[in-house]
């Protein structure tokens, strides 16, 4: 197991250090898990308490951390034995903390493993690692380095870019292309038929299906989450564009564009036939109408439903999604409702007591 | 590569062909991605300025987008070198077109492959094609032309009708039936024990899991998404109609019936032993609750939650969904809210207004 | 098939008898599919009809059903040939009397099955159970008694603890821990990479990859749905408590800890380094947000959206979520919110009635 000094630790992760320099650690934990040869992470100052609680040997925390626990500027008054690595940036010196303790995760043995099921016709590039019961069909073409772990099953005609991680039992149907540098997670399906029916004529007759006779198109550098579904086109193309990212769960539907540089939490569901621009943030459980045209820079807060076309550039909120300043305004309207009830109540009382004070003559006039 | 001349096309497609009928193409693409050997499409008129741009040679139009854009009345003038196959019903005469091109989908070779796993004592019907590395268990009976794809797992006392194709890593548990002419996707697990369990006596105290013994019957011609989950029944059936269509990502609990020629879109969840009618069409995230009986032909909107019991034939939509006429008016309303807040402002300073112009004795009279 | 009279049911069953001792039957089945040899169930009121209508020989009912329906008092005058199994608690009866009828349900041999890839350093305990193509990854640990179902996949370095079950292709990456008699359905996969990736810092730029370095540890006796997703942590733990049955298609981010004997309904999602505590039940498709600590004994409902943080014991609904009690008075409030506006509009009208009545005297002076 990795040792390294907290004074190697602040070097690494560009941190200043509070405490022993010749201390040394073996790994990374959670405040709550951390033993004494731990070092962990508090970003959050409502963790504080479990900070100092911890029984790592030290701590990332960002500058100023001490503003909210006083007793923060000088640790070692009330836990000596915690240092402190203080960083303006903590999310990245901790990544960098945790890389130096990373171990290599293990991966299939270059090579085909004698229990793979490789079709005499694939060409596989140099250094590929295919994992145990890994399948790989005709005519299909792997990049250099590409590892399957065990149980991934590549279709006939599939064609993988170079240093393409596929874990296990994840499937690419028939032709389903894909970039260099990709980590497809394990149970993901790239390829199954886009879901295209047309309507019986009459009701009771079978509906007809609509053969699905386009494919899927992943560029570089895109990462997609454990059984997550991307459908192949009806006819062209469904296509996840350069360097996004694809959480667990999510359903994208048969023709569907993703713009690159986007990240969709989990679950998100997107229908057929919508494009959506470059760098979007999707929030979890969003869903997404079909034939819709999404501009670039889009923000979709959890759950929310898109039912229209958005511009560029706005944050959505709510089902029908709004812009979320409305939606906020919509949400704090629908919280004063109920007193708004008692306030109608109310008016009407009163209107009624001035109606009753006119006086006869004023009432028939007013009739 | 298979070719086919424009008027090839327009025969197939029952459609009129303006443009040069001996012109050939061989497939077809969406109207971005086409390039001047492929036949595209455009049924939307809001894809008319895509349509103008396209390097296609041809694309299916409805008849009518002349109307639109007057130009599409003479492409020649605006591009001669775009032919219109302009048909009265556009997405069957493209379908036909499709199909013209469409390849056959590779399939396993009909035999069982020699890393398949297949029982001694499972009864494969004529011409059944079983891919690498999946398994058949035992006393399962495939009928004829039955075809599993890589790593599908079929359990021990499963029935399969003929014709019915079961895509990579799908799994059927021990004694699920599936008809004839079915199409499970990938990663479609079809019988996992249903979600049962005692309550604990005591807070603290453990669950008691309710064995769930009974199954999964699919009737024939039934299509089941990528990743979608159907668990078998605490006792009894949970059963899908016959030429119902799932999407991805779906899940049906125990003791469910979902009625013949229904469709559901990806990502809905259906509570247990609920039960709905014949040709219901639900929309994607939808949930349903359980223990509910819901009529035939129902239509439920994108992301609603049924938690009631509905009558046949109406369309329901939101959370807590109700008729879509009354679920709009709601909407309508709520939209309307922060500008009523102002109104209720304006009417309380209004009246507080006439309510202090009465006259000393009247305010005594009306206390 | 085993066969049983209704009196040893009733025995079994705790139940009160009405109807012929001597009459054997095979099996249960739901009251629309019973036959003459089976036993049904009936709990609720509302399918009393199909209890009347039943072929069934035999059916476990709650005490007090004659009260709803008199005739059920005297079932032998309108259903001479139907059995009743009167009981207080019919569905522990119920449960009672299917355990009866269970056959085991079939599992691979004790042993490693030839078609099966095993580590030669894994480390299997007395009466493993490898199916056909299951994987077993080096130095993974399995205790006495696990069955690995066709096709599971098991990481280099997992520790799986004795009498654990795992269905086909599930998967658990490197390094996850799994406790003692756990059941993990098909498709469900642990470990996978969190979500985690630090933002460009310049628009277009790539997102960064945060290395997930920690694990999943789940404690004994937990459930795992089919296709549930459980997200390996960044660094640390996320940790499934002990007795916790989750649903098909659920997510987990990474980091989470969810307490012991909660309960996820399917299609849950719950966001990173969110903590949940003890004896948590939580409906179907609802969503809960990041960075969150949630109190013991948390009822949430169904689609809701948790935003906040929540003390323990209490019920949550609606998006966002808040007191079940508080969401009900919201829904009523927009129930009435069509209504409403007509009662403002009529207060407009009075009002304005009102101030027309005022005397040129009393405008002036109210200006």
């Amino acid at each position: 197991m990795a040792q390294h000094t907290l004074s190697e630790l602040a070097q690494v992760a560009g941190a200043l250090l509070q405490g022993d320099p010749s201390r040394t650690v073996d790994g990374t934990a959670a405040l709550g898990d951390a033993g004494p040869s731990h070092v962990t992470f508090c970003v959050d100052a409502k963790y504080v308490d479990a900070l100092l609680a911890t029984r790592a040997a030290a701590a990332v925390v960002p500058r100023g951390l001490e503003l909210v626990r006083p007793e923060l500027a000088r640790p070692e008054l009330v836990r000596p034995d915690l240092a402190l690595l203080v960083s303006d940036d903590p999310n990245r010196a901790f990544t960098k903390v945790c890389a130096l303790f990373a171990t290599e995760r293990p991966r299939p043995d270059v090579g085909v493993h004698p229990r793979a099921a490789v079709a005499g016709d694939a060409v596989l590039g140099a250094g590929c690692a295919i994992g145990e019961l890994a399948v790989v069909g005709s005519r299909a073409r792997l990049g250099a380095g590409v590892v399957l772990h065990p149980g991934a099953v590549i279709g006939p005609g599939c064609v993988i870019g170079e240093g393409t991680e596929i874990h296990p039992i994840a499937v690419l149907y028939a032709g389903v292309e894909l970039g260099a540098r990709c980590l497809v997670h394990a149970g993901a399906v790239l390829g199954a038929d886009g879901f295209g029916f047309e309507p019986p004529r009459r009701l009771g007759e079978p509906w007809t299906k609509i053969p699905q006779s386009g494919t899927v198109v992943v560029e570089d550098e895109v990462e997609i989450g454990a059984n997550t579904t991307i459908d192949r086109a009806r006819f062209g193309i469904t296509r996840i564009g350069r360097g996004t990212k694809l959480d667990n769960l999510i359903h994208i539907a048969h023709n569907c564009e993703i713009g690159a540089g986007s990240m969709f939490a989990a679950q998100v569901g997107v229908a057929g036939s919508t494009r959506i621009g470059r760098s979007a943030m999707i929030g979890g459980q969003a869903g997404i109408g079909g034939h819709l045209v999404l501009g670039d820079g889009l923000r979709i807060g959890g759950q929310s439903g898109v039912i229209g076309e958005v511009p560029g550039g706005v944050e959505l909120f709510g089902t029908p999604a709004r812009p979320k300043r409305e939606a906020l305004k919509h949400f704090a309207a629908v919280e004063r409702l109920p007193k708004l009830l008692e306030r109608i109540a109310e008016l009407e009382a009163r209107l009624a007591a001035l109606e009753r004070e006119r006086t006869p003559t004023q009432k028939e006039h007013g009739a």
